[in-house]
């Protein structure tokens, strides 16, 4: 399972989730698939929207890029289509900027929802007024040659996470989270209960609840040994 | 004073000063409110909004957690009203995302004005739509546990800066600054006699004059030894 | 050259471009510009918009600071006038809020269309209101001194590159370029021709059409090794 | 106790601990005085021995410093003396080179043990070959000025933590962590006990015991849920 | 392939490379295995010895902890022995003092090598005068708790690298690269060869001789239109 | 003098500075003679001394190079020679490993002083062991490239400083400072009368004496407003 990535190899056909099951992530935040998949799969929150975009969900197109260049965009062009989020990991970490409006245009007529890349990208005005989202490290003018091979839809480790191609990325304000195909069943019903019972709760909150009572804190606060006192002892009345 | 923050103590009714004596700062800038009172209690800069919302002031209630331990802000939502802040701070070094949607949602029903954290925050495009700011240290979806306790009301240190219960918190998109109880009035005459002075500065800058006529500068940078030459000696005409 | 920049001078003629050669380069992205001239010119990625602003283009006025003395800049208003943009770098890293309302108020009264500055800045919602676009390291408060002497208009390094008062400054979402003035008309026409063939480009790519067969990469990339395969070796079917 | 620290107070008798009970923490390690007193005081990581010292524990004099200006420790010089350690704070982040050779040697004459800084220091080889331990966010071989007042023995929020004179400042190779004067003895009790039952454990461990056992692991962990196995499902044998 | 790494699961028998390939990469440095085996496995630069060791060469026992939470590690001591190398990733970025004199001291009672940790280490004083070396992102005396699970050898993502238990790694001054079990044969036999001309281009560098004639590069920099001139163009004379 | 620098140059004779003025600055510091320029010409404090080194002081053969690219150090080797010190600039950010052992051999065959890079280096334990002293801003493993041309002997910036061939070099354990070769010798007289005067200081700092005294500061310090008190009003007695 080691000595990912491998080089020089484009897979054509990466498996894709059924689109419904794909679709079903996107009304869902990033922060509730993550404990609904027991704290599992976050990127590195160094990994940003580069403007406030609208929540995404897709599947995994995976990149491995050198560092510094970029030719592997290119081949993933291709090889992606509707319904993918496209995922780049530099072998080494590199904040280029390896992403535009050019490449964001193409990926765009295939039907690609966005782009998440452990490095930089730039183009930032023409990305926000196309409409293209995009999660980053960092922006960059600076560009990137096109002289080394890299792969798609291997296995890359990006922004400290393992993802293989066909996973689902699901990517919003708060950053970016992969689920993995076989677990996206499961994971989706947890997160829709998760989301409902927030709901609820968060209806009672606005009314007035507190969540010491709703949640059955208290007992368990004061076996602890919380102390409630008027005033600080000490201070100046 | 050291050996600050105690842990497991919850103070119901900490000081809080007068509600006009909060509110006038609001109008204020954090940068005047800093340099009117000598330029202390500005937190770190490293603390921003999680994205660009109208100024606040308002009395502290500080909140001492454990690292990845969010249980304190639940007991914390009791204790605040009206016209609070809420300051936050890690007795360690910690990004995790600690508050979201739910506990602002609590908070915003109880009339706290905003939340400061030296720490993440996640749900953020939920936040946004409610319009509870936030200023943080960073955002991040992954959440934390409510296992060991921490504070409420007893100083603590945030980002930099002593805060006590009662202070006032003063926080727009230039960061924030921590007024104490006791000198408050002073700083909020001393803040306001400077946006006044700014105000006629700005007319006078707007109409072309220039500070080094208005501030008289001219003759201290002179005895300071600047010369005035008309291009630069050795470049090429 | 060495042994910059001079302290204690401020140059009352700086060159400046011809202004049709200025402003040629304010619908050109920065990257295209940086490409244009050889990968050449680009300030840190640091140095980022202070909020959301149309691109600028303009001459440089450059005001070298001491470490927290924003002294020099109320010289340098005196010394810039329509069109310029101003650079200013400390000569010691240091992040400060050098930069605010008022000193954008007196210049923007006489005409400067933007700031760059190796350092922090403050006031972010007053400039935002103004319109006056700031590119910084970051935003900061705390304000500064007026006791030490710098210089206006002599070379300064800013973010890593030598600037020259009379070079052009590219500035947009992406950061900032420099352009030397001796340079500026060859690489006015080398962006252009860029960004012309950016959007033939652009249009076939929205199109449908691959870069693989437009730039002709498919030989190159089957030369250097590239394999496409259907699946992935060793996946499970 | 907000709106700390005071500016222009010197403060010639701060209070100090018995000797005896300062001392008693030079052999202790930080990470065991840390936990000792409830994992509490400990000073940011990001402040670190600028070369390799045997450890040091000693009276705080606390010095608030201006950004870039020194003045203070030259005033605090007078008024520390054997057994202290000198605790420096900026009242904003800077990491100029506060500290070096000429008041190390002023320090170390009368009978000072170390220094610690939320900044810079500089002289780094003069420093380790006087034997003179500093702990500090960076080195810098810029220097500062002597212009403007802080003040020395009031309290300082010092990377993270309020330190007043008097608290006992114990470091090592691991960092620094702060002892309040009142809970010493009670700090002192409790971190020896630890560091006796570390040295049995030690023992122990050498002799190829588990912690597994020595401290009663297995069975919480099975009530966890761990599972041990063989081989890893599904690796290839 | 995704969704690691599991929780909950300790392997007793992961695969060990057979002892004289493992041993065999002692003598070479991490340099030269990155770049005999394709410029990948190398951890993130961020990974540094806490203190100058000699290299290690072992075989992975891998260990996923919970953020704050070094329980892991303990379970993981019994199941590592002679000639392991214990690779620790949190599964949140977490900057904690997860290992420390003891946990040292039980795992070189059984042979362990060295520790890597994509986290913090303190006892830095005892782990050097131990001779137990270990590479790490940072230093931090704050402990951690035993309350949650992780696994042992199960595969994790350490410092942006996949490591599978049975891998090898390899750790010098220079930083840790990891070698797939499966190649480790092909590129310790690559690497002893870099390694075998690198000593003869050593002798011949030491000599005198040029990497421009001994590499033939003349031809090729001449053709990519290197130019050479005796003085620089338009310097002063 | 903008648009710095050329590409693809190779100057072979550039200017040098007298042998007995350039080893004059041998026995200084990098502290000493920042300040005895007037502040100036100090590299960014970020460039650290790969190990602990003698210091150095050279003449500088600059080499511009382009990111992860390492051809023009080769070239580089031929131009330098006895006394020099090598500084090389990525022209764009990069940490990659530019320089280790191989190439330190050819420089040290030549009578390089040493070597100031702003990004990577590699190999450390060698270049300790053969004592060619490094300053750079990280090791690192990962290799770079020979396919882009640089530049060797034309003008840099280095670390946020411009260094043109010839400038004096000055590096120790404080981090390193340029001095052109223009101002050397008034340089190198003005720092030998500070390091003289520091002597005098040193010794009676040794002494007992306080720089209070000896610099006069207490009437300036008084003349600001300093307040000397015994005790911390409102401090329990």
């Amino acid at each position: 399972m080691s000595g990912l990535p491998v080089t020089g190899l484009a897979v054509r056909r990466p498996p894709r989730g059924p689109a419904e099951l794909v679709d079903g992530f996107r009304g869902l935040g990033v922060a509730t698939v993550h404990e609904a998949q027991g704290c599992s799969g976050l990127l590195d929150a160094a990994i940003r929207p580069v403007f406030p975009s609208p929540p995404v969900a897709g599947s995994a197109v995976t990149v491995s890029v050198p560092p510094g260049d970029n030719w592997m965009l290119h081949v993933a062009v291709e090889l992606c289509g509707a319904g993918d989020v496209v995922v780049v990991a530099p072998t080494t970490p590199c904040d280029a900027g390896y992403f535009g409006e050019l490449l964001a245009t193409a990926m765009q007529a295939r039907g690609v929802r966005g782009l998440v890349i452990d490095s930089g990208c730039r183009d930032v005005a023409e990305l926000r007024a196309m409409g293209f989202p995009v999660w980053a490290r960092s922006v960059c003018a600076a560009g990137t040659v096109k002289e080394t091979l890299g792969s798609v839809n291997v296995p890359v480790v990006c922004a400290g996470q393992l993802v293989t191609a066909g996973d689902i990325v699901v990517a919003d304000d708060d950053g970016v989270v992969i689920v993995s195909r076989d677990a996206a069943a499961a994971v989706l019903a947890a997160a829709r209960a998760r989301a409902d019972r927030e709901v609820v709760s968060r209806g009672r909150y606005a009314a007035g609840e507190l969540s010491l009572d709703l949640l059955g804190m208290r007992e368990r606060l004061a076996a602890k040994g919380l102390v409630y006192v008027d005033e600080l002892p000490g201070a100046p009345s």
